[in-house]
């Protein structure tokens, strides 16, 4: 950590803001320029408050050496994370993984139908909706404890595990046989819930939110971790600008920015990204050749009735098309 | 609302669309183009899930004439809302308030000699942060329940009543004496807790998320007022931007775009919206004369030693000065 | 186009605004709701100003159901367009092309040097700067027409065709034996250059504005082709945002919607999208993947002295690794 | 300026760099990290190309203590730049002037009726377009030599001085009689142009780009005045953000920002910055309150009929009332 005083520092208080850094365990090592002073921290200062700092008087500027975070840190983890899901499907370190399903859990019929096709299709998870986080009080908001349990019937009947997204820590109760419980991008930051997931010891799929820079992701992430739950999938849906083409703006740079700075697996979703079902495959083939770890794309066996988001959603068929251009681009993605 | 069907759009679907809509009540004109058909839907809307007609496979585009959204919305309630605070005070219609304080409690000794400060100056109400929300978890996160008992305690000696923030609605017991409870910017859109204050007949504050829309931003006032409660006050404090010279980019142009569309009033908080405390007096007085109901500024007895955010603290004299420029420009607001 | 009227909109100004837009050809439907009159207006509105439109004040809204656009748009030309730069090199329509070189030219030596490598590597032109945009006065501008100069001299000795930055009509004089004129992202609304360029009858490479929509590009595109030059490539090169961890945030969806929208070629830059060298091969990966119709790519001899932009520059060698990696997944793109 | 070096920067290397610097007349302090060297460079680095030193190998971060513009910064020049229009017309240090006028000029009837109209409000200069940036090559273009013209015969009449765009330098013969020439959003870093600008002896009012950063557009102004014209007006007229409820946000924190950065003279443009009507009235007086220099404001005599941009004009006579609240709030303006 860099601290730049100001020109007419007084010595005195920077006498006590070095006596204090020392008392946090710092050396420090001093640079007096023509017009500032600037100290250079020595030691671990991912756990320092660098708003405190920069709200000291004598303080112009302070930068970071070192990343805020740690347990989510490549540099301290040199190997990719593997997240393991259930009996042994696992995401990260190579193991690439497709979620597929609706939106919403709508019927058991529906939920069923859906597990199976993408089962068939290659995905090794099953997505869907029963907590619905919606703009208007007045839209569908799924069929909450009723969904998770259609959600598990599917699991019976596919065998495969699923990821249902948690709106509230008080619903924890309802997500016991839940396989990874998703963070959707309007929780991103909510630090609360974040910290109630920390305390579970079960694979946690945190979306980025809609205007959050992959540093205060990789801050949530953390939040998740120092509670001791190490199981992080980070999944990039796109972030708000000002372009209205797509819904958002699927920031793709974000996976090998990240592949640089954690150890956690990416994964991308093209569905929510774009909102658009036609950019589902360019973007979801375009996300595997640039290395992320796996997909989250939607499909749902009748589109045109879907109750939320059907814009987006692929038919079974047209989401095995998707696989089979993800499987030929894999064997040569950039990693 | 306005739905353009695709060229070709299958007749017993349209068939279809046309005696569902009817039977939700709506009469239906049809406009044939040359390329295009298109149907008026005439009746109350605000309660259509749009996500459901742009899913359906004959549907090109559609519209909303009448806005989602119905309690907030002025047109139904034409007179300005006047939002009552403990015995009397008001905001709103005319009646204009200052709430100041630090943004953290950090002593009974600090906050109470804040708000006697504040209220010599003028403010009406005092703030202090008890639940802070903080990027990285390694961040002081507040006093919790002993900074509200703090707060309590400054408002039985010096008579202000007290605004403060909530994060998760399990804290909601400790918020029973609370005048006004604030939300966040990061919890706008935390619906579960939105519906949770809606069952009070409390004050809320609501500030507008960091890349939220005025639209979504009037959504989540929207579902505090479905649940009943419509003593909503809504806080401009700045959204993000690609500029960094400020923390963020505060949205002056929200205060008369929202006296337009609803009828709550609207407060603005330059401390948080700039981050830097010598832009606080420009953007106060500038707020003032755009016609805002109210501010919100961060007061702090010793800024370089405030635990959070004393970059953007005024001292005790500095807020005086401000209320000053405040009060001068008042009589001169544009409303 | 549909225009819907004001509430209380006079009937003599409405009988006005129908003469009016009968006497430029148009037929008009009316579609008459509980609270607005909605006109739609049949034939050829590509033409019509939308702001003389909206500016009526018995009109409350417009919007177009037809693209603005005409001569760029693939509703009237279905087949891709194929650009053709100087003896049979093509772009588009199945013929992808990878445009290297560096940033600056700054010697002969260099820029010869350098064509000779990225043309072994399999680079079909090459790029190098002689005006540069600088965003400060006194950085290095380019060494101008002798750049040009050194380039043509490149192109004889190692056969590539030439792509080039234009800032000023002024300069066109010194183009005439340029293959590619390139237009950058900050010119990308200097209109009076598109309609210079567009008398021309030579492709131009045409960036995306930093903060533009993708209407907005082809927009400028259609400037030039409404001068009669059809051959334009358009070029995505990363929009801003707030996040930081890159230099801007490479928009690759844009590439499939673009392919919807019209039928010219589209490239991808992702060394100037991110801004960092290692991120080059992923971010080109994938704009091969989801259908790009080539790639620009900086590439320099000593990217450690490199005169601007060296952050970004990879080595011949680092581009060889590129070129492998991107023709291993042409095979399976996604158009 | 601060050199961050990579943890193992080879030895020789670093020498080369310590010569080069010093041989740039730079004094250079080392400061020894656990895992990072710091280079301090201690002399004038406003002209020291940042992204060359950001190039080299063994550099980390580069990181600018002191403001890369220097004509335009007020640390050397640290009284109000005054500008002087014309005969004894000022901008600045306390003079405040509203130029007022349509956004095209149509006919010389209109143009002198609103001049007259806008002369009798209060404005102290008249605007109007005669080159016009339009989006499509469709839309009207303004009447070009004919509209400076009728703008000088406007002139004649009312005696204001005149302010209009130019697009291109070519067209500088026709501006001779001009007598504050307006770059405007589109041609901020059209660099070629402002050099020209630079070589004149008259006033340049440089709007803000779309998406440019207070400090791109404080290097924008220093770009002319390095050419020695240092009558550099800036006005701040919104940017692009992803809200849509009005055309662009008016960032009027940048008033107070610029103030402290530079000494040149600051006006807002709430007509363009909002685009709509009615917001005009109070972000002109939320500007004038926060300290703004100056204003432009859009005023047509027949709005509703105006040939680009109507819906933002104000008649004649709400120009006079917003006039009237800008003058009451002028006193009490927070400068």
């Amino acid at each position: 950590m860099i601290i730049m005083l100001k020109r007419q520092a007084d010595e005195r208080q920077v006498n006590n803001l070095t006596s204090w850094l020392k008392s946090m365990g710092f050396d420090i090592h001093f640079s007096q320029g023509a017009s500032h002073t600037i100290m250079g921290l020595i030691g671990d200062t991912s756990r320092v408050d660098i708003d405190v700092i920069k709200s000291l008087g004598i303080v112009e500027n302070v930068q970071r050496i070192q990343e805020p975070y740690k347990s989510a840190n490549r540099k301290f983890h040199e190997e990719d994370s593997i997240v393991e899901v259930g009996a042994g499907l696992k995401i990260g370190g190579g193991h690439f993984q497709v979620i597929a399903g609706p939106c919403s859990v709508e019927s058991e019929e529906q939920i069923v139908l859906v597990a199976k096709a993408v089962k068939a299709a290659g995905a090794g998870l099953l997505r869907g909706g029963a907590f619905k986080p919606r703009t208007s009080p007045y839209a569908f908001q799924g069929l909450h404890e009723e969904g998770i349990r259609l959600l598990l019937e599917a699991k019976r009947q596919s065998g495969l595990p699923i990821v249902t997204e948690i709106m509230d820590a008080h619903h924890l109760k309802y997500f016991e046989d839940v396989d990874v419980i998703q963070v959707g991008a309007r929780n991103m930051q909510n630090f609360e819930l974040l910290k109630e997931l920390g305390q579970l010891r079960k694979p946690i799929l945190l979306k980025r939110g809609l205007a959050n820079t992959i540093q205060e992701w990789l801050m949530s992430a953390e939040y998740i971790m120092a509670g001791g739950n190490e199981q992080v999938i980070l999944c990039e849906r796109g972030i708000r600008t000002y372009e209205t083409a797509t819904r958002n703006t699927l920031d793709l740079s974000a996976v090998p920015v990240l592949h640089k700075l954690t150890h956690l697996p990416v994964i991308v979703d093209p569905s929510h990204a774009t909102g658009i079902a036609s950019l589902v495959k360019p973007m979801a083939v375009a996300g595997a050749a640039c290395g992320a770890d796996g997909l989250m794309i939607e499909v749902h066996n009748d589109p045109t009735h879907a109750r939320s988001d059907g814009a987006q959603s692929l038919t079974p068929e047209a989401f095995q098309d998707v696989m089979n251009a993800v499987n030929a681009v894999r064997p040569f993605a950039c990693r």
